[in-house]
């Protein structure tokens, strides 16, 4: 792993009752300043409707200072990409997502560009799903099929994003969220799944990873079961599961 | 499509307070009567312990006056299978058990004995999703990757088990369930997606379909959106889809 990469994933791109990524704002600005960056390359291919979903998230960008540039629009992905200056990779359904990102041949490009040359990325959502060594633990259904699950590998293990704690009083019996993960960790050699509840984000800068945001995480060890961690937590040693 | 089919597909094995699968006990009696079954063959692969599976599966069918046989202890499924009185495939994880289908490569095999010869299918769930066209709508984690999403299709749509109306109080930002149904519509050529609540089965008789147990569906159509029907229902125009 390169030590300069430069990663924002939040668990969502909005929570209740606010303007889209109103909430991760001045993480987000704090997160481009370092890199100076002025324009985003934004991917919504999570979405059906590129340029909708273009439009509305440049206006919420727009907003923080930003120029936001749909990667649907040009001919060369590849060659925008290498021009950006940060991405975003924005949420909707992460199979489709990395399906095409799989059709556009641009995993090995972003991880590239990422790990070994500090491109800032920010992802939400599916977009953060996407950012992590497989979409195993997503809670979209699965719409189309892609290629492989196998994902970004932009940090060694899982996430889960919007989090869902259980609710005690619920009468529903379909499985939990955290009784979905524990299926996963029946499987050999997976990794630890980084639940993050909505409002949170993970951030990290080179070998250094916190939690950030409004809400915290919980973590979900194969071998060791389940951990809380709140905002501002330390979770480095994340990076370094081989 | 055969005229013999006889499939019973349950939203969940278990409704809320109640033991396992009693909710649908006289269901499955008289559905199993007709053809004047004594053992079932149980299908355990949604789960990875195989033995504790069909143990308590077990002892729900023993108290019908059933016996069961797990078709994970025989060293030729397929034979098995062509030897069974009737089949139950039980819920779990659908990549899971839609995987091992395809390991066994026993999708054919079912595929034929339910629709030309009439071996009855009982599904739960998981069980229920691998039985129509494709698992695109299955709720569950896709923990393992199968050689496709395409499955048994003894019915020409999809079900989405353990269907959930959205809570107008909740304050999730992930996406409700009926929002993930839509996103699988925006694709082309998708077929209608039967959203089971808990309590809900679909039986299958020949070309004929009724919506039975203690609760009812929601029905979603690429074209012409979304519409109840309660318990009781005639939904036979579903196995017309082409």
């Amino acid at each position: 792993m390169g030590v300069s990469r430069q990663i924002l994933l939040l668990s969502s791109s909005t929570v209740h009752g606010t303007e889209y990524l109103k909430y991760a704002e001045n993480e987000i600005k704090s997160f481009l300043k370092n890199k100076n960056v002025q324009r985003i390359l934004f991917i919504p291919y999570a979405l059906q409707n590129h340029d909708e979903y273009t439009d509305k998230i440049r206006s919420a960008f727009v907003k923080l200072g930003y120029e936001v540039d749909g990667i649907h629009k040009t001919s060369d992905p590849i060659l925008a990409l290498n021009q950006a200056q940060a991405v975003y990779v924005g949420g909707g359904n992460t199979f489709q997502l990395l399906k095409s990102l799989y059709d556009n041949s641009l995993l090995e490009p972003i991880r590239k560009k990422v790990l070994q040359e500090g491109l800032p990325y920010i992802g939400s959502s599916a977009g953060s799903n996407v950012a992590t060594v497989s979409i195993c633990t997503t809670n979209d259904m699965p719409i189309v099929y892609p290629p492989s699950f196998k994902a970004l590998g932009l940090v060694p293990f899982n996430i889960n994003p919007h989090f869902l704690d259980a609710d005690p009083t619920s009468k529903h019996m379909g499985e939990t969220r955290e009784e979905r993960i524990k299926q996963y960790h029946e499987l050999p050699d997976v990794p630890p799944v980084l639940g993050l509840r909505e409002g949170c984000m993970l951030h990290v800068d080179g070998d250094k990873a916190t939690l950030k945001g409004i809400s915290g995480a919980k973590l979900f060890d194969p071998s060791k079961g389940a951990s809380d961690y709140e905002v501002g937590s330390d979770v480095s040693f994340l990076l370094n599961i081989q």
